[in-house]
């Protein structure tokens, strides 16, 4: 039950169910509680959230084969239609194992599952029926299963009513909330960004840096995306069962997976405006960085050493927010949009920077400031920088060498990311998604964007 | 001492130091021994071998410190000469730790090594005094030491005389053998590659593929390596430490540094003919594999599944002889030199794979034969090959796909390393380098070359 007084306001009952003191039941008050208690998770009826959806009629089995076979194409990825059923067909590392997912068929509405105590042999005779001419001689199966395709998405992944409010205390993530076949390969994917939506989340709330309103976020964004995944599952499913009489185009197939890349890539969730991701009046600014998508990398060159890297790869699951700060063409030391945002930033008593950051931390505590010159690296010497892009931080108070980027010749991430020459704020979230795209000039919205979500820290 | 007879010839006699037994005396027998026991080595000694070469006149401070500091290029490795002396400046992983090598001039006669007493501070203050007008605050120092370099070699590695003849039963590898200092960089490399060369000859020795005189190669090909190591270090390091007024051409030390970068690399090293490195009549074939050096990887398709990968990246530290036949132009399935050679390789008595492949082991056990196709991958169906080149091994007799490959679109490997378009076979040692280059029709110099240094298997 979910109480609304107190530090600890959500109580669990538990009860062993095994060893010296099973049967007995325990209590536990707790601040917030996951549910990452899988398809039949007792934490989603415990709030009494809907499952919706049922066991749908086709069965697959799975297995994982070391062969000998004269099938020319065993260690490419394969679609495989016959008019004895389908297998997908996906080689695995090593050079020798396979994964094989066989089609076995309607499931009687009557079968009560029994199709998952299909026999091995049985599994393996029809991934031969459906190769026919070409055969496979099985010499070791390392795992199988027999699995029929249910999809089902939770109403929603928190203790919140659907028309109700407040701030919720429980949530739910992975199966509890969104079950569907193996065969996207996005289970684990999309289960884990689950996770680190909502840890970023929490630690942001219980470290006392945002309020706890952040929390109403995690079921809002992680929903939409169950969904599209299961919609993107079922879709899948059907065209990869379907009979060859049924297919008119052979590439179709081929068409749809390169079509839909984006998904199993992780690029394809677009979150919408919310008290942590802005509007777009000025994606124009930067268009190869979407609000509310990934941030997707690009190479750039380190100003201390010359070295050429992915920008993406500098930041680190911390929970902490990046701003990425476009220069405009003026060069390092220039007068400049760049060097008046610098200032501000440092110094205005309106600055994130100042205002979210706690006084007992590094300047980059909260919010980590790079900067992306328009000029080569050559023309940048980090001594005589603005100190906001190398700020001396740790116990030793050691300058950071890191942050400060240049588009150089070669790869030039204005072009690559359609950065305006003008200069832009690209701001970041702690699980690398697009949070907003701003001007130089425009501190004020800044400084409002960040003030939605996160608290002031030196009052 | 070293006997003539018996399995286990080799007499080593052992002190223990500390412990309950201290000064007490073992004796044990083994069949080989090898003196990886530094530069005061023991085993050097009781071999009797000469340590040539003297301590030299100049030292040098070595340290990794954390800084902050106004000089601009921290990050970037540079060789800084002033009035007041040299520095080499390499920064190192993580972003801050900066490794620098601060030379403290020359050590007079009489010093007896007082020099290596050199406290902390007076490295420091010679550093800032050499960076002057630039200046480090040293924040923290991870390690240092002062040295003196001297650079020795032994005159020959093992424990037969210059002038005798037998196989030899102690060897000597790394500091045991030489010494320089540590500003090539190349002191772990080169040990490391003597113990590669030195292990996998015992380990054909031990097995029985090799005859017991494989062993002289050792000290053959490793001392004049370290020979042209210490050259290398002492050249280098003379540049180093000159005075500015010395240096005619700033860029000269940049121009070394860069001309010689196939040393630090492991690509310098050239082995000369002998039983187990083949002479050059053919080295036309295969510009791109210069016989005695390293086998230079280059980009290839596999044939199975169509992904570019590197050639090289598929042999193993495993102790096995690789044959790459390169094909002449007629495609899989047509006759062709390569057709001819393949037969051969699977079926004439006098084959290398027939005579030296135990009764008992994988066709692959001693010699990997993988095949290089003209064609691209998609005109190549594995299950229609040779089966030479689609061995099936191990416990399951499984088809191995992944020996075949195809130069393909793009990079072309024939073009990449100069192969003839009428084919070649190139024969690289379990150490990766080169051993030969033949022709696909040399079947008899191929079977006359691994008779050398291999034992028939099946008599």
């Amino acid at each position: 039950t979910v109480g609304q007084e107190g530090d600890y306001p959500v109580e669990v009952t538990l009860r062993y169910v095994a060893g010296e003191r099973a049967g007995e039941e325990r209590t536990v008050r707790a601040k917030y509680v996951a549910g990452c208690d899988g398809a039949r998770s007792g934490v989603r009826e415990a709030i009494g959230r809907q499952h919706i959806g049922g066991i749908s009629a086709h069965a697959w089995g799975v297995m994982d084969v070391l062969v000998n076979t004269d099938f020319p194409d065993w260690r490419i990825k394969c679609a495989i239609n016959s008019t004895h059923g389908n297998i997908l067909h996906i080689p695995r590392e090593g050079g020798y194992l396979s994964r094989m997912y066989i089609d076995l068929g309607e499931v009687p509405e009557d079968d009560d599952h029994r199709v998952r105590q299909t026999p091995l042999e049985t599994v393996i005779a029809k991934a031969n029926e459906i190769l026919h001419p070409y055969s496979i001689d099985v010499k070791e199966v390392a795992w199988h299963s027999v699995y029929e395709v249910g999809h089902r998405v939770t109403d929603k992944f928190d203790d919140i009513p659907l028309d109700g409010e407040g701030n919720p205390r429980v949530f739910l993530t992975g199966d509890a909330c969104h079950t569907h076949s193996a065969k996207a390969g996005q289970g684990m994917n999309v289960s884990m960004q689950d996770g680190f939506n909502l840890a970023w989340k929490l630690g942001m709330v219980l470290t006392g840096r945002s309020p706890e309103s952040l929390m109403c976020t995690y079921s809002d964004e992680r929903q939409p995306v169950a969904q599209q995944l299961i919609d993107f599952d079922r879709e899948w499913s059907t065209l990869m069962a379907r009979k060859p009489e049924e297919i008119e185009d052979p590439q179709e197939l081929a068409n749809y997976y390169l079509g839909t890349a984006e998904f199993p890539s992780g690029f394809m969730t677009q979150y919408t405006p919310s008290m942590i991701t802005g509007t777009d009046e000025h994606q124009g600014l930067a268009e190869g960085f979407p609000i509310g998508k990934r941030f997707k990398s690009c190479e750039v060159f380190k100003a201390c050493d010359g070295n050429v890297q992915h920008l993406g790869h500098h930041a680190r699951a911390d929970g902490r927010w990046r701003i990425y700060a476009f220069a405009d063409a003026p060069g390092p030391g220039e007068a400049s949009a760049l060097a008046d945002w610098a200032t501000w930033l440092s110094e205005s008593p309106e600055s994130p920077l100042v205002r979210h950051t706690p006084a007992d931390g590094d300047i980059d505590a909260v919010l980590d400031v790079k900067v992306i010159y328009q000029q080569g690296f050559e023309d940048i010497d980090l001594t005589t920088i603005d100190p906001v892009f190398v700020p001396r931080t740790g116990p030793y108070g050691l300058m950071d060498w890191e942050k400060v980027y240049a588009a150089g010749n070669g790869t030039d991430i204005f072009d690559e990311r359609s950065i305006s020459r003008d200069g832009a704020v690209v701001v970041v979230r702690p699980d690398q998604y697009v949070a907003h795209v701003l001007p130089l000039t425009a501190t004020e919205e800044l400084a409002a964007f960040f003030a939605q979500h996160l608290l002031p820290q030196k009052i």
